[in-house]
């Protein structure tokens, strides 16, 4: 059973109880705008193409939206003016081609499961409409999902309109269906607006669908989580805790080790080796990957980052690759309170204390910087010790310059680099010298004052208010 | 309905299961003592007085509390030796004028809402007794509330001397009650402590209210936390994370998203503007307000400050302006692991970075601060661009003293800027230096050694052990 | 009733779906190994001894577990090939003398609490067998505990085997046994691997002994979190959130206050004294006191210190005295952003600012280093303030060398002591002094160059790319 799938995503609505200027849509759950989850989502099914139903804020929602990775072509639609689902999906029929199955999601349901709506695609069999529906414990105000005896959808009954018996059904339309696109299309032109909204509803296809003698079948889960939809703020945060748990039980299932599964935000894709530990209230943006045994400690944020097998990020860490990203080497250790920015690649056993900002910097193997200190735009050879308080003045005030620290360098305390300068492998910098002139190899460079003592020196006396 | 309010406070017990030194209805939560919640509360009722029975810890709880805004005046009323609730309230009588209405409240329960105790107020309508009860799923233990056929409380029967129809009411008596003072000084006149424990109960008045042919009525209500005490540590963590459940719930409401409600801490009194995003695991503290779009990173720490529109302070920043304020201008970027002290004033588009500290500063717009720096006492202009490592030396042991950077300076990494100092318009300062005279516009100053270099240095060599 | 009690910890399994290099009895649950905490409840029993089965990484368990506390002896035993439960414990048969009951514990299952196993062994009274039973809801699956009309054990009746009747009930066995040595060993001697898996199987014992007309009884608990055995990471977090949990419920009985119980996390001893506050998401490690009226702040991260009376701990501060330990005197305030390391003494009332760091130094009372500094290998006295940005170069890139600050020393902004030196008493070093040679007492001590301004400097102009 093969057929090509063309996805709608209604995403035209304006989300009034979010009480934001940004569109309901692309609000961001797991660091990805609600719609984007659809969409993605959509690739994982194969889809043919998504075609995006928008409407209010439509040109923020284009921009704020790309095709996903795979072959799914994504199209926007504009509905304008907005007179309900029916009419959403109208205006998408032009570019939904009659040879697939239509499969319409909304674009603020975002963790529906990819395997959910595929068995519902199964069950649709390109011939078939096919309803998700929802077990829902108090369906109290939702529309049921009235059967027949063999088992197929006889209609969608509204609660107000419903029998005793009816409102005893606890199985509801979760807006989600697939259908033949060809058949839909004819419905479509059948939805009329004789109600007290006066909108045009999607819903009533399936009384078309019954009407005509087509099978309508209901493929229902018990998962509530996977057909919630955000109207506002708690929404969005109850939906994203449920993606954070979603998260953190397929990584614990690979084997990492979470000290607190409620306690991690993961706001990209975390790729991670064996023996991986994540300690709690750590946060993780973007690319980030964890090779074997990389421990990452308490009240981290890591961002767009490679962190190599064995290294140790201690507490209070802040690591954001953004574009350039991040490397970590082998058996690093960095931190605590360390901040490593966009461009830093630190080789094997590198240390990065306390207090330390590395960016746009290559630092090789054994190298240490371990407090106080700021390295950018510097090239660091191996074994190289940065003294505590010592500063790359990489900024003339127009433009940046490099340093170049040699292997075996040690630079002293407090020691300022005014770049560009080169310091000579195997030097020596005395603590407390600002360096403005490339030093030789082996040499000790000094540049400070000469220490005078004044005895009996009176030290201000407290003024008197 | 209109009638004058006198709210009395029980807050005369020890709490021994604190264990703790402190008394018991000074143990603080969201920020605030548990019986100033019910005093503030009473202010929302615009009560005419809070009466606080002290007793335990008196002195100290009558300097720990303090009126509510508004008009409600705060007495206090001192109970010893304590016999008992009824006891209590004798002694609060004196100071209760009869053209009112008598509101029991408890200093440990400190989250009832307003509009509740309204509700038991408009039922009292200033001439029936009204008593808060609780709807419990498993009442064992609790004395029952026994209503007549009209609705109307019969009696408080305890458990243990419940029939057995009367152990399957599960409706309980709070501790709470309005009632008309007038009556209310009647009953208190006729208490007894013939009972086991030897005191007198206010409870007995309902019998007596009763027993006059009063109409007694009951509001029921089913959510727990606005009735329960706080008798424990335990207890009192419980009913912490139930108010932060309520103060984030209120700010979704308005449209504040939230990474995490359940790790949320507002400790003050928070206000945002709109599409305010607020991540995981921050703390407010005191009087704080973000303005539109603001941003504020994970693990952040913030206290008594003004933030401006689409500011953004990454993870890891810590701003507490005590009495001074902070204010942070539009558009800055704050963080990470910064910390903004007292009297930090940052004009619009302000950067301040990494390990950077600023205390009773004022920066002006376009100001930067990136990297490892501390700012204190100092007036810094337009686009100065302040050197990573760099000091500002406010303090000569005695005495503060006022730093003043004029706009487009630029000072170099690790420099010290001893005050009173002032760098002129334009000019720069070389890394490294230490300042001590002021400097003309558009100079260039430097103060460092001359930098020597020996070849061939032989470093010191790891001594044996 | 006394008699001597061995306990067999069962410890040979693989724990496949950890998917770890580590075996599973190894991996940590509040700082200690899953098997560790079973072999220390042991002891809190106090056993003769615990003879700790090993298998899958043998030499690596039995180098990663420890003798108890106490007198209780630790003995291991290797199983190999894995036979089964009963194999495993025919290895154990040779240690265990006849005198004594055998306790059966698995080494997976870490929470199970001494009071529980006390129980179980009164029952045992060293003659009957004595099996631990859980209370489950829904006990699908498992073996079911059939008892006889006087309450003893009858039979273990595996899910697949019971009856309808058999099937209602919700009492299963645990794995948790004690028996009498003695007649252990000769039920052992009859077990066989006649079955599916050919696995000799230590339920089989439960059978003979009801064969043989031993009294059989059951001790039935309804905590399901005492015998949950951990079989993958997600398992492992949920027992790690239980044990936090009934940690931070016994510090709340003891009075202190924590902010969030959810979101402590103690993986050591934590000692507290009375009127102790903890703010959310603080991490414990190790051996930690907290005297009277100490406060920790939001997210700090503390290991192996002792923090004496009223010292307040401010958020995001880092202390870790791995070996050497560190201790803060009474009423001293750390942090925020402060890091503690090992042999960091501090005396009285001293004040340890933002981004300092202080390793191996010894602070006398009222000693202040508050802002931007690293303090290593040093000795500073009384009063001393040292300034922002001052570092002590204690590492020559050889050897550490100690540097003394006697009492009222003035410690300039950005200065670089280097080590060895001594500063003496009431000196004063100036800002930006780069400090090599001993100063003495109440003088002045500068090194610096001289300040020279070139007017009019032209700054370097941005490069066109």
């Amino acid at each position: 059973m093969s057929f090509p799938v063309d996805v709608v995503v209604m995403a035209a609505g304006k989300g009034t109880r979010m009480k934001s200027q940004l569109p309901k849509v692309l609000h961001r759950l797991g660091g990805r705008a609600l719609a984007q989850h659809v969409i993605d989502t959509a690739a994982r099914l194969s889809a043919r193409s998504v075609v995006v139903i928008t409407g209010h804020g439509a040109e923020r929602v284009e921009a704020g939206l790309h095709a996903p990775a795979g072959g799914t072509q994504l199209k926007f639609v504009r509905q304008a003016p907005q007179l309900g689902t029916g009419h959403a999906v109208q205006q998408a029929a032009p570019v939904l081609p009659d040879d697939g199955v239509t499969l319409v999601l909304s674009g603020d349901v975002p963790l529906t499961r990819p395997e959910t709506l595929q068995a519902l695609l199964d069950l649709c069999a390109g011939e078939r409409m096919a309803l998700l529906t929802l077990d829902m414990p108090d369906p109290t105000g939702y529309g049921r999902i009235v059967r027949s005896a063999d088992g197929s959808v006889q209609a969608i009954v509204e609660h107000k309109d419903a029998s005793e018996a009816q409102r005893a059904i606890t199985e509801i339309y979760s807006g989600i269906m697939a259908v033949p696109t060809r058949l839909l299309k004819g419905w479509l032109a059948r939805l009329d607006n004789q109600n007290a909204q006066g909108e045009y509803y999607l819903t009533d296809v399936v009384k078309f669908a019954v009407g005509d003698g087509l099978s309508v079948q209901a493929h229902r889960i018990a998962d509530a989580v996977q057909v919630a939809g955000v109207n506002s703020p708690l929404q969005l945060a109850e939906l994203e805790r449920a993606h954070q748990r979603r998260v953190a039980e397929a990584l614990m299932e690979q084997g990492v080790r979470l000290a607190d599964p409620a306690r991690l935000d993961v706001r990209g894709a975390l790729v991670c080796g064996q023996d991986v530990e994540i300690d709690v209230n750590c946060v993780f943006d973007g690319q980030v990957s964890l090779a074997d045994g990389v421990r990452i400690g308490a009240n981290c944020v890591i961002a767009n980052a490679v962190i190599e097998a064995g290294a140790v990020i201690h507490p209070f860490t802040h690591i954001d690759g953004e574009k350039l990203g991040v490397s970590v080497g082998p058996g690093s250790l960095i931190g605590p309170f360390a901040r490593l920015r966009p461009g830093a690649r630190l080789g094997a056993e590198v240390h990065i204390g306390n207090f330390v900002e590395v960016k746009n910097s290559t630092l090789a193997a054994g190298a240490k910087a371990n407090h106080l200190a700021y390295l950018g735009d510097a090239t660091v050879g191996e074994r190289v010790n940065y003294g505590a308080g010592s500063i790359t003045a990489n900024y003339d005030g127009a433009n940046k310059h490099r340093t170049v620290i040699e292997a075996d360098v040690h630079v002293g305390s407090n020691c300022v680099l005014v770049a560009p300068v080169t310091l000579g492998a195997g030097g020596t910098v005395g603590g407390g010298s600002t360096i403005t002139k490339d030093t030789p190899p082996g040499s000790l460079a000094i540049a400070r004052g000469k220490q005078v003592t004044l005895p009996n020196w009176q030290r201000p006396a407290k003024k008197k208010p």
